[in-house]
């Protein structure tokens, strides 16, 4: 049915460790609080009115780019006049349409899409407000996809960004604050002549943007899975210090982060497949089933993490108890061997007096010190202490490393 | 569709640390226990009869506010009088009334509220109990809606207060017993002449106090947040003392409360959306759906946080073990350094006889002491015995910080 | 519409604290198996056929009430022969009637009781076993409800008794196996002539019966909740010893047990909601919904207690690991500060000697011994060591307390 | 409705303790993995062909036992040929018959069964594999129920034995691979001539063997508690060694499979209750219902003793880390108060000259050791010394038991 | 119905314990993160573009394998050209047929059978991607399913291969990416004359292959099962080490990957048994009801084995605590025995002087020396201590092994 593409798709790689010293130091300024939840919590602290088109302070200037494609055309270009766009878009009903938008920082900008676009205020404000869990409305002209992008960044955080997708008759009409993305393999696919997307309604490429940004879930659970077993390598080389404990718990912090994007993903593609068949036609339905299978993979890897991360838990602190346990062996060791020694060296050096003062001999006071074979027997039975009680310790297993 | 509102809302922002000392000391003596769950038990179990109406000892006296609106008209005003406010009331049957009681202690005024507005016994009970889970019910005359308001205090509890929303075909009366609220924002709004809420039913205002209470969840979230931050930046610098496992669990006991708050407050929204379009016409419940995104995401941070608590105990607990760790290898380095020392030492102490009683040299008894080296080679013995055991624990990490 | 009743309710105070000698004796005997649970089991072990009656051993003699009641009437007598009742009940069939059976040991008595009200076999047998869950069940003339009592003893245990409530067209049977009961609210209010109970169906009887029950769940929490406080104090003055744990785990016990008693509850009166509105009608509903909403608040107090408890065991548990790190570093201390001082003087105290035998002096053995200053040195070096140590433990902060 | 029956039930009596020395061995060397599952697990694993009947190698060689009985008749034999026992059968069709199969051995037996009762290959499989999950399936005459029944043993495990059963118009068909049963509670009561079993169809008697085995839970529970209760004191009297928490585990290990057991329980009980009414009458599912909630009370107490289980684990853990303390506590204490005695005898150990060389006497080293009181005032310091650490750890606590 | 077949199935008996020395160090080596799960996400993360189909990199070059069979009737036999198969397989559409593809590496054979047999592109990419979960899903011709064959291989892991399997009217035609397998049994049954496969729909041999693969669930879980059991030997023998640790976390990893295996599995069968009668006739449904009860089984004996980890886990952290214990005993109790010898010795070390400079005798400084009992009554002193001090470690239990 759909031919092979040969254009190969660039997927950004893992991150690779080990870390630079100063990103070790900001790492670990970091910690491992939630504070992107934080930062979210108080951003939308701002007494949010509903419909009310608020853009966030570190917006980008946006910056406008246009598809237009059928089955044996392609147009793509920036725009740097909405205007143009419009009238470009409003010439051409027969062809297909994607504008993407990526950056919000104009606020009449934004209005005007409102308008244009018949975007409802309260939607309008999911997009701009960056940080809508990923879910599906239906519009008027079609659906409002909203997706979370994520990146695993060299600080060993996920970064999410959102693509706020709202698809019409014959246009699909993309928001992101980003102007670098992963959606360029879908371009690269719609740039080839043979394209299944081009020859589909936009609802396709719709699915086609979701099915991009779901697999990029991978190299982030991929980047995480190195990871974790970079950090078991440590711990069994058995120099794990608090620092591994701390990384650990990032790392957790992250798959909880991570599954806390996807559940909704997972929850929106359902929902999706529970559409009637006139908003989603049933050929379209059988590419998002596809996703769906991909949502919940990505869940069970997640989990799988889980349980690995707790694993690595339990071993950190099995390791720590079996640390304090050998400091404890050393100090037993060289207590138990050298304070009775100490005690008997002691003994022969009281001062018991062998001559009464009237000159007479006490012949039970210590008279070992006064035996011509009183000192080598001593360190005879010294040594003999030593190798009873190394035998001892030795037969217990305290003397081998473990 | 709506136009952005110019007068910025003010939002109380989250409790600055570090506590003063007497706060310390209010705090500590709060424990970890849940109090207010306690005394709300206490006070339920006073006997309620079911549609008993009994107004709580430490109730405010009522104080009345109506604001009075039209698309084009506003009017704000106290009342003294509750039969003036009732007469403006029924004299402007065309207007759209918000009836705002502020304190509950005047029981005859409450019987009369409840029969001017035929209010069913068992829901004005539950206003004046002010420990109503957030819930909706239906009335004859619209709805009856509770909410529950949190803040987050400088003792680092969580306050709740009920507002209890009663909606009408013209008007809405709240009731809350506090003369400081949250719903300034509201009423902020409903003065701007371009006001949306003016121009909608009066399902809609009660919407918008809804969402004004769900939006204050935030502010306290992100208080939490931030001591979370500070607790673990606090463990971190290795100061962690038995108050901040105390913070801990206080805050996790913040966290399990907020969250028994939020849960409700989604169901009831979800409640909310299931109702038949007769009693919420569609055009409101998209409103409401947004709330429901809010009070997910509420939720989500309150699960995220609860993570990080758990991850802060782990974090806690490991420190502790550590610290024990390392007051045990400071105990053995130094016992296992100068214990075999001393056994040295005590040897040469040992009074053992190099002449007999009988004038005879026992040259076999203790030569050593009478080297002329001996002492200068034992001392260079006893340092290398030292430096011995000094590689040996550097070699182990055990003199190196952690 | 139903007017507030004058006559107070007396609920039974929570125990109070401290518990007697001879309480904590037995309290420690007890234990924290769940000895009821045991015990019940056990009884349930001897071979229950279906729908035979027997009386447990412990059960008491019956005695019969009967509360008899109109709009405008209220008998209320204790009958000695049933079949007086019997005959009073039959002669008024206009009159509602509350026949409350105390007691269970008069098995022909219960059959008698069985044949008359029609009762289920099965529903005999749930009643004289004394242990059945919480549940509703539809009988030809009505309801079978069965209600848990509650009660929180001064040993910290959960009592529980079974209420057995049969209604009919005019009539509800209540049978219980105590002479004490918490009902006596019901029967006050029932005496009073301006009581809802008596102008209403005897639906309405049995739910205020359920109600007084559900009521009587609060000062059992109440009372948890403030032995809890009590242990937290303990812990917190730093005098936790093991009998505190076995308190908390007492008390978990206490918690799991209420809950699995609340959530039948729960469940029943949500079987209840369900049932058409010919058996129960919508304005019965009204109430039990009431009802409801209290069942859920008593679950939500005892999920609260169950994180306090488990705050409560990590809190004690980080004490343990506390008060042993803190014996450990008065042993490190010391051991730390005086190893090494034995050592200096165990150096000065060996028998280099200072004159050869052939009387040379030999100034390399221990030169210190005949300075002039050696002795005053030596302690200023000993003091200077103590110092130094002291000075090392005082800036790691192990010198203050915790 | 139904008479009290005469006769007395034996139930066996919960397995006594303390265990005889060779059933300890035998205990411990069971140890906690679930041994049973894994020979399930292997079991199975001989590559089971769908409805081909294999009978386990430890099955017993089958006796056939026969009642027949009608209302006011009852006949009761062990027949030794298959066929007389089926031409009886035969001739009696108005009589009903509860033929009873004991030992699976006989494979030709098992296939003229399954074909003269038409059972499906599958279920007969079910039957022979001897460890099928409870569950009910509709067959072409009747019902196909299968119940495990459990026995503690006095190695503290859990035996469950397979009780298939089959229903026909006039038969109940039961198999099990065991010739002392559970059952003969139910023959007691068939035996009685005022028998209700006698009375009812054939699905009665399936629901009083189903009953029976229930009821047989109870012993098993009831044994479970008495040992925890046993294990819990154990651990009181702090003589708690591995061996105890082996036994804990071992009873976790045995209140989880039991909840295996009785989870299907009550899920088939529900599945029954589902039925339609042509297959299960009204009047038998009331009886069902009952099973229903004996199966969650022992699912509830399972729950219990979980708790309890967990509990026991949190009190054997402190008790451990309280000893490891108390050996601290010993350790510090008398090395607390001898290094420093230690040291101060040391001191006065050395060998500082008074007299020099030239025999001036040099005042200053030690002159406490020419002072005519410098012994005896030694031996005050001394005393001071300790008098003052006992008061100092007697004032922590530490002198005190605990 | 269905006679028992003769030829007995070979099942692969589980790994023998123990290792062989590399096989530790492999093992070790692995470690206990998910290798595979992270694997399988690195791979997944190669841009799948959906319906695209990509031949895994260490894919076989395919076999082709095709048994024909009617109910008198059956052909074996491998074939090297596709072209030959298809034309034999057209060629006689009367019998039916099992074409078996073993390897996928060969690109264009695979999408001619994707085109021959009108598989949909996603459904030939779950077969390529070789790392779907276990699921159904309805074809134009039939159903795809997929199973998951898992093995438990020496080295302690699960390798889990897929099984594709897609029905036709008189086809099943079988993707797998490995020569060997474990659908031998089917194979075996096929040959036999009297096989109920043969007669029965292709349907059938679809279900038998789904039994067969879950019926090998059976061999590898007992081989966790065995091996727990050796895990815990070890630990009771007390030789316990971090490898036991590292190996009862590897096998939970293998426990947990296993149930998500599984889980979909009994998912995938449930959902079978809701298709539709036209879909799967009831006589089939019978089957895979079993095979519905076979993986709710395996699930049971995976939880149960979770179960058993945890007390694994638990038993080997409180061994670790044990030994730490022990180690503390014998530092205590030498330390407590000599360390007040030693100042007892220290004591009579002491230089007192009995002759002041001036020649007279002061008999208050240590006359104990100058007694001509002295030396023998101390070291009987000595000796009461010691002997005081093993009674007291004996009476607390110290000195006896645990």
């Amino acid at each position: 049915m759909s031919a092979p593409e040969p254009t190969p798709l660039t997927t950004t790689p893992p991150p690779v460790l080990p870390l630079q010293e100063e990103e070790e130091e900001q790492l670990h300024s970091r910690g491992i609080a939630d504070h992107d939840a934080t930062r979210q919590a108080r951003q939308q602290a701002v007494g949010q009115r509903p419909g009310t088109l608020v853009v966030r302070e570190d917006s980008l200037k946006p910056r406008l780019f246009l598809i237009s494609y059928a089955d044996d055309f392609l147009e793509e270009r920036e725009y740097h006049d909405y205007d143009h766009l419009l009238a470009y878009f409003r010439q051409h009903p027969e062809r297909r349409h994607w504008i993407d938008v990526r950056g919000y920082d104009d606020l009449p900008l934004m209005q005007r899409l409102q308008e244009d676009f018949r975007i409802h205020p309260l939607q309008m404000e999911d997009v701009l407000g960056d940080f809508q869990r990923a879910k599906v409305e239906e519009t008027e002209d079609g659906l409002f996809l909203v997706s979370r992008m994520t990146e695993f960044t060299r600080l060993l955080d996920i970064d999410d960004d959102q693509l706020s997708i709202f698809t019409g008759p014959n246009y699909v009409l993309t928001f992101q604050d980003d102007y670098e993305d992963c959606l360029e393999a879908v371009r690269q696919r719609l740039r080839s002549t043979r394209s299944t997307i081009r020859r589909r309604s936009s609802l396709y490429l719709a699915y086609a943007l979701t099915d991009v940004v779901l697999d990029h879930y991978y190299p982030t659970m991929a980047a995480i899975g190195d990871y974790l077993e970079v950090l078991e390598e440590r711990i069994f080389q058995g120099n794990s210090d608090r620092r591994v404990l701390n990384r650990i718990l990032h790392i957790k912090k992250d798959i909880v982060r991570f599954r806390r994007l996807v559940y909704p993903e997972r929850d929106k593609i359902a929902e999706l497949l529970r559409l009637p068949d006139e908003e989603i036609p049933e050929e379209i339905k059988v590419f998002f089933k596809d996703c769906y299978d991909h949502a919940i993979q990505a869940l069970d890897l997640a989990e799988s993490y889980r349980e690995t991360v707790s694993s690595l838990i339990d071993l950190y602190m099995s390791d720590q108890s079996n640390r304090a346990n050998e400091v404890m062996k050393v100090l037993t060791i060289i207590s138990s061997i050298f304070i009775p020694l100490s005690f008997v060296v002691g003994l022969y050096g009281m001062n018991f007096q062998r001559e009464a003062p009237d000159g007479r001999i006490n012949y039970l006071n210590m008279p070992e010190l006064y035996s011509p074979w009183g000192y080598p027997i001593l360190l005879a039975v010294l040594a003999l202490i030593v190798i009873g009680q190394l035998t001892y310790f030795y037969r217990k297993g305290w003397l081998t490393k473990r």
